[in-house]
């Protein structure tokens, strides 16, 4: 991951979302969302929700799912172009679907870990109506003024049993770049964090501790200001929500955050990088060794112990 | 006003608030605190709304009246302490009600404009219930998360004849301080700002340009930050509320503000003071010239002209 | 200390500060405050350096004074009127001197663990000079704009051996009010938070666990914003500057917090309150038991060790 | 402009910077961008100063040229990789130097205005010192705690006699593409914001109400945070900085401004954007018309004056 990146390698991803979110709970999950974090239910039908948040011009930001556990579902992808889409495809083992609500067609595939994702190019735009109409014209709806008001999708956070093969497969066949990546002692990655344009990163996979496949370590939404992440916090503590860590500032990307769970145990972090971008072409991948990181977050606070136990689905951990 | 104030003179009265709002649009004017500013509905009777602000100790903080038009009604100040009550009391011209909602006997009196006060010891606590309980016990009710998220009333700022008159009555009779002024070029005062504790200000006098009595220039209530009066302006803008002027710093005072106007025809101001205090016992009484005014508010905003024409109750102005 | 305050009871203090801090590292602690908390050096003799923060109305702000050990110096405390001064100094054993810069007579006396307090009237103001000019006359000086920009001392917290004994001099003798305070399970107090005025606190005590007197657990300055405290972080953060803990937000009193180590060793609180205030002058005493205070800080955050186990001048714990 | 990009175009340019700004007073100006603005002087010669804003990742940001007249000199676009830097010289008549301080070969050309442009890839990246050296290893300087804390440049507003062959000339020739734009009542383009990557947008061409050719509106900076603006503010009025009008957001872009001029005339702007990004690969440009824009900025402050009439070097207006 840390050899140069071909800065001519074009960018055939333009960023991620939306996003399939699983709960047990379904609608303990979807109070959670729009009466604590702001978004907007949509639209639903049998089996799930979907919401939008305030910023994304698309018609819905995430899908909520009941099943049986937590845990990710589909991570959609948009194209940057549709031959961005087709060159991408051509190197996917891939099926065609054509059934998600308001996308055209999506290429399923998966990672190397078994998380599936959907490449698409056409999408519906949000469409406000006369209870969300924002008044300024570049913005997608109205900004809601209700709990943590989350902005965006930001990025997601995956567990995977390869680091190394996952990693390769964000760069070579994603054409994903690596920013900052956590290594072992050994050299090999443990966690890496690549992003897709000038957002500091968009998909993040850490090492799982269980050597489950498929598994979520948490997504993560954009507020506008590190103020409303502080705010954040008071909604999240008034309204009983387990608030995990944070608020806080990552040493790694910087990110200052809060990590809550939702009702159905996903968990959710709310960040906001400030003004920080990745404007360099050529950008060297920083790496962090288990020295470093050993100094806590950027601040100091140490790192959480439910940080490296908790994921979703729950699983054992290995040899238990 | 500009003679020392005594130091030792005792500071009888607590706070400014409750207070009343008339308004000939009732639930107009009660949607609008409700659901753009963050207060809450506590109570109603046949002519009235009774509103709560989430960090206000007290049973209620605003009493919107029906009335044929906008304007204040009673404003109530909280005596320091019972005897403070009985010193004050001794030197009014007054009557007592104990009628008054959640308030026991109110000592009830005229400035010298004809603005109506009542002075009270005795007053209800707020008691949350479960859908607004804090988790925090030191608060009065949880934080809202919706719209402004208002936090208390701040100060009220009355219109009169008389600024010299109802500045010594302030001083003298009252024991208010008078921590800045704007004198005109003959040294007189024309906006004279009192307070009461470490507060910089809790009872403004402004002259009144039609000669008329008992007017309103604006009520303002405090939020915690400065950066949720910029997000009010967002949420104003997109409810349709008319902006007046702000977000931006006054030169006087150096409150951030940002001037609406309710349905009613009120102004209202939200404001945030920062860390400022007045901890001086002889703090010296600040003097703004027309020439110094020039200059505009603290970073060069021309005060609106509005300022200058509206008040409420609305009337023609003077010779006209 | 949960028994009723006499409301009618006169505040005969106005606020605290100036205050002297000790210290091993005069020039290397002059540097801290100057360069990284954002103070101006405006005086020095022999044994020390006079700092003073921009919104202090006073002369100087904070005495750095060479010595063999970190640790606190006299605290000043401003009556509230010459009268007040009088009154206070008659309930005081006291010596009177007249040698402290910039201050009129000093009422010297100590509190029942030994910290010494100096009661007066008579200070110089403030004057700035070229550099330091404020642009608005309501302020006593320039908004530095370098590293930390404290604004003023806000509060000081003791360690001592009595907590009961010093709570009842606080506020029989003093006037002070208890706003809250942690309980221990046989109901007696471990830590006590009195204020003066309509900050929620100024002075604080806090049982020092090693039985030692006289010793400090930290002085705390206000900053503006809670965003201007982030920021202090990220200064300290590249300064070198030891963080203890924080940003975060304390249960008790609520106030957001970011806790440092000067070059001397002397603990330093920056702190902001919002927009919160004790206006209620019934004000109840809020009492935090153990097991609430399990819970951790306002948002989770468990209590660093240290904080139980660091003071100034550093002694070795009871028993060892 | 308006008709649709095409999202497979490369995107040959990574971002704009670093800039030339051309003052008849040299050492003044750098005063203001290195104690007001927080720059940091990392080189000098006989004519110019260079200047490095704490997160930029190259050797220096801004290149001050003592000149007789304010104004724009050089604008640097670094090329997202060599070949895109050939690809774009190839549809360019241009020259090409190498004797540009820390920079490789640039390739040298002129917009259809006559603004001049330097495109390169080779670049030094930034080294700190011990004097800046940053804590955290993904941040190219320390934060400097220093004035108006400016975190990088953002965009450039040029002034054009011809804006939509300019536009022309942005799209077609530079592959930029443009996401907002006023239109006259004729439907014919009077100001476009075009972007580069995910910025809301980097260059920026106004009509030259004056005729002239090769003259700027403005510069802008990007701090971390609006609080940071708001504190500039602050900062500029103290010392004695013009501030033209801010801060407040734009109802274009919805940039949260400042503006200030520097003391060699050029308008600078501070802007923050929240965390508005355009991920939308097929964003539509937005177009206001003279009536939308007649509302004023998003809250409703009336655009001032001297933005109509003030640009560098300073020109008498056509016809005069």
């Amino acid at each position: 991951m840390t050899s140069a990146h071909d800065p001519d390698r074009r960018r055939d991803i333009a960023h991620v979302g939306p996003i399939e979110l699983r709960t047990p709970v379904l609608e303990e999950s979807r109070d959670f969302f729009v009466n604590v974090m702001g978004l907007r239910e949509v639209h639903r039908d049998d089996t799930s929700v979907y919401l939008h948040t305030w910023d994304d011009y698309q018609s819905w930001t995430v899908r909520l799912v009941r099943w049986g556990t937590a845990g990710v579902g589909r991570t959609y992808l948009r194209a940057a172009s549709p031959e961005g889409m087709r060159r991408l495809a051509a190197g996917l083992r891939h099926t065609v679907v054509s059934d998600v609500y308001r996308l055209g067609d999506v290429v399923l595939f998966q990672d190397p870990d078994g998380h599936e994702f959907g490449l698409y190019w056409d999408v519906e735009w949000y469409t406000a109506d006369d209870t969300d109409r924002p008044a300024l014209k570049n913005q997608a709806a109205a900004y809601p003024g209700r709990g943590a008001n989350l902005r965006r999708l930001d990025h997601v956070n995956y567990l995977t049993a390869d680091v190394p093969g996952t990693a390769a497969f964000l760069g070579e066949v994603l054409g994903a770049r690596c920013t900052e990546q956590i290594v072992k002692d050994d050299g090999s990655p443990q966690a890496v964090w690549y992003n897709l344009g000038n957002k500091t990163y968009d998909l993040v996979y850490t090492e799982d501790w269980t050597g489950s496949r498929g598994r979520l370590h948490h997504i993560a939404f954009a507020t506008d200001t590190r103020e409303e992440i502080l705010r954040a916090a008071d909604v999240c503590l008034d309204a009983g929500v387990h608030i995990e860590t944070g608020p806080h500032k990552h040493a790694i990307q910087q990110t200052f955050f809060l990590y809550v769970w939702e009702p159905g145990g996903n968990r959710i972090e709310l960040c906001n990088a400030g003004a920080r971008l990745i404007l360099a072409p050529d950008w060297r991948t920083i790496s962090w060794t288990r020295e470093e990181r050993a100094k806590g977050q950027a601040w100091g606070l140490k790192t959480i112990d439910t940080f490296h136990t908790h994921g979703t689905p729950v699983v054992p951990p290995a040899g238990s």
